[in-house]
């Protein structure tokens, strides 16, 4: 039986919902990951990730786990759901794209990468094998390619040279994996040019992955191009797996990537934003330090049944921020999950009702991306 | 009916367990109220302290939230239940603490204390009176009389000037009290001389109040000093009336002064002492940054029952605080709130078994004020 099944798919659209058996329980697509680097969704506990969220799946990252607090101490600890307390499914990076944004001092050469530590200076390489190692010993249900995330803008050239690599660094994970209850990710790269993102994603097919993920997108690009790159490459991938559109995205990029036949998304968005008080709502984001909100007694979003909406006011909230609260995180990181993984539900069912182009449409009718249309 | 009943007493000590009537509910004594300083119990939702901790109260800070948001703005919107979504009991201090401690270019006067804010700058002035209207503008179920914090070390003469100020400021805010559904303490000052503790205790009495503190204590004397204090004063209190004894403390703190006939305290070091990374335990303070506990697989505390305790590893506590993360003050102050509030059930537990002395002499012996008990 495949771990991938699809179960909607839209007339309109290339949209699809489906369902995605991992070691830790099935997701149902198109869905997105919370993000927890660091072993933790940022303020949460796992008890608020599944009450308040109802989060079907969260992503780590390996290589900030390998820095510290290593994965071999996670792994004798039993493994990294064991670790942080989470029974639901996780999924981790190969660590290639903190590699090359993050690390100092690294190089770059067939077998892998070296770079110094920036926790304690140390040198490490890492390479397709060690990155499939060390996932498997995080105990990951999904993992990742090692690949190289090519830097943009690029030209030609430099793009080919670095998506054959990642083509030659994903076999060598193949090879590499021992465990068999974890899905394997190939990422496909090839910058901004539709005619290596197609050598890409063949080369990556015919390694046989239980999934495919979309690379290098997102990475400063116009808006317009990354669509257009979502597009053009996944019909290219197996329609019976799984595509992953990695570290996207706004919502209007998640709704518009559905259409394109994406199924999987992670961002810092959510999160991140939450601890710099914006919150997302139907209307567009919400600034919650402006004074406006100041004596404001109207939830964050009248349409949301969050834990927040139903209990706080935006003067409490803008409160909370200005007096540098960590609740305000808290509440903010609550908040925006669930607007998140709302956005997810909505999606599926509208794909499942055959409606998710007039969804789509209205939700970007109502979403005002300046943020200025709460006006009480 | 007396909003305060005496439910148990101890024969071998001044213990005894009572029921308090507020306008938010009953809480049993004897009692720890989390501190809420800014209308938020650190990194806590309300859902959480209900669930992970059954707090009965929590107490929150007239002084800060006087300066920010304002007393007005919390009023307007429903008053401090509604603006933090807290449904349990409050009571709040009366801000003459935090005036003395905290604010800038003050000056006493018979009418009360004019100050500087540290937030804008502005000028205010605090009065009994205007104490009294901020908590009653908060809707807090306990308010407390302004007084005077008497420095220490003190002489004699000017504790004594001291302690009858704060009793004409009591008879005003008895005076000043407007609504009928919260309950008013008086506060005994009188540094550290028992008869100046007396007399405060006489001139408090004769005002009538719905419950007493003992304030002044716990600012720098020698412990043996504030338990001197406190065994000496308590038997001064009216019997049928709670007593609360401010800012206090340590968990032998509260063991010692429970036994001296105490019932209600309140204290920022399980929460202040939570974000440095301290978990308070059976076996005394257990410092997780500490380098013995990186492969540590136990639990914080194996006798603990609370959410901490059953699904994280003393490892993973330290990762989290090592990392900086959210979540290590979160997860710190879940535990050790659980930790004081466990430790108060099993006070009132064993009063009414009429054990509390053998209890308490128990807790003593295994608790390790020094923290250094948790070898693996």
């Amino acid at each position: 039986m495949n771990h991938f099944t699809l179960t909607a798919t839209d007339t309109y659209s290339q949209a699809r919902c489906g369902s995605l058996q991992t070691g830790h329980g099935v997701i149902k697509t198109p869905c997105f990951m919370p993000v927890g680097t660091k072993a933790t969704v940022k303020g949460l506990t796992p008890r608020q990730l599944h009450e308040e969220i109802d989060a079907q799946i969260i992503l780590a990252n390996t290589y900030h786990l390998f820095l510290r607090p290593g994965e071999q101490l996670i792994g004798d600890l039993g493994g990294l759901h064991a670790f942080m307390g989470w029974d639901g499914p996780i999924l981790t990076d190969s660590g290639g794209f903190q590699v090359f944004s993050l690390a100092s001092l690294r190089t770059l050469e067939e077998e892998g990468v070296t770079f110094r530590s920036p926790v304690d200076g140390s040198r490490h390489l890492l390479t397709p094998e060690r990155a499939i190692e060390i996932q498997e010993i995080l105990g990951s249900d999904i993992i990742m390619a090692f690949d190289e995330c090519t830097p943009y803008p690029v030209d030609y050239d430099e793009a080919r040279r670095s998506l054959q690599l990642t083509a030659r660094w994903a076999e060598r994970c193949k090879t590499a994996r021992k465990r068999s209850d974890n899905l394997l990710f190939g990422i496909v790269q090839g910058s901004m040019f539709p005619e290596l993102r197609r050598e890409s994603a063949e080369l990556t097919r015919e390694i046989n992955f239980d999934g495919y993920a979309l690379g290098g997108l997102s990475v400063g690009e116009e808006k317009s191009l990354m669509y257009e790159m979502v597009q053009f490459t996944a019909p290219l991938l197996p329609e019976n797996q799984p595509r992953y559109l990695m570290g996207v995205g706004k919502p209007e990029d998640i709704l518009t990537s559905v259409a394109a036949g994406i199924d999987m998304f992670d961002c810092v968005l959510p999160t991140r934003n939450a601890r710099n008080g914006m919150y997302f709502t139907w209307q567009g984001p919400l600034v919650i330090k402006q004074a406006r909100y100041r004596t404001d007694s109207l939830p964050i979003d009248e349409q949301c049944s969050c834990y927040v909406c139903q209990n706080f006011s935006r003067a409490y909230l803008r409160h909370l921020f200005q007096s540098a609260e960590i609740l305000s995180s808290v509440l903010a990181t609550i908040h925006n999950l669930y607007f998140y993984h709302q956005l997810m539900n909505k999606i599926r069912l509208q794909i499942e009702k055959g409606s998710f182009i007039d969804f789509m449409k209205n939700f970007i009718l109502n979403y005002d991306i300046s943020s200025q249309s709460h006006s009480k």
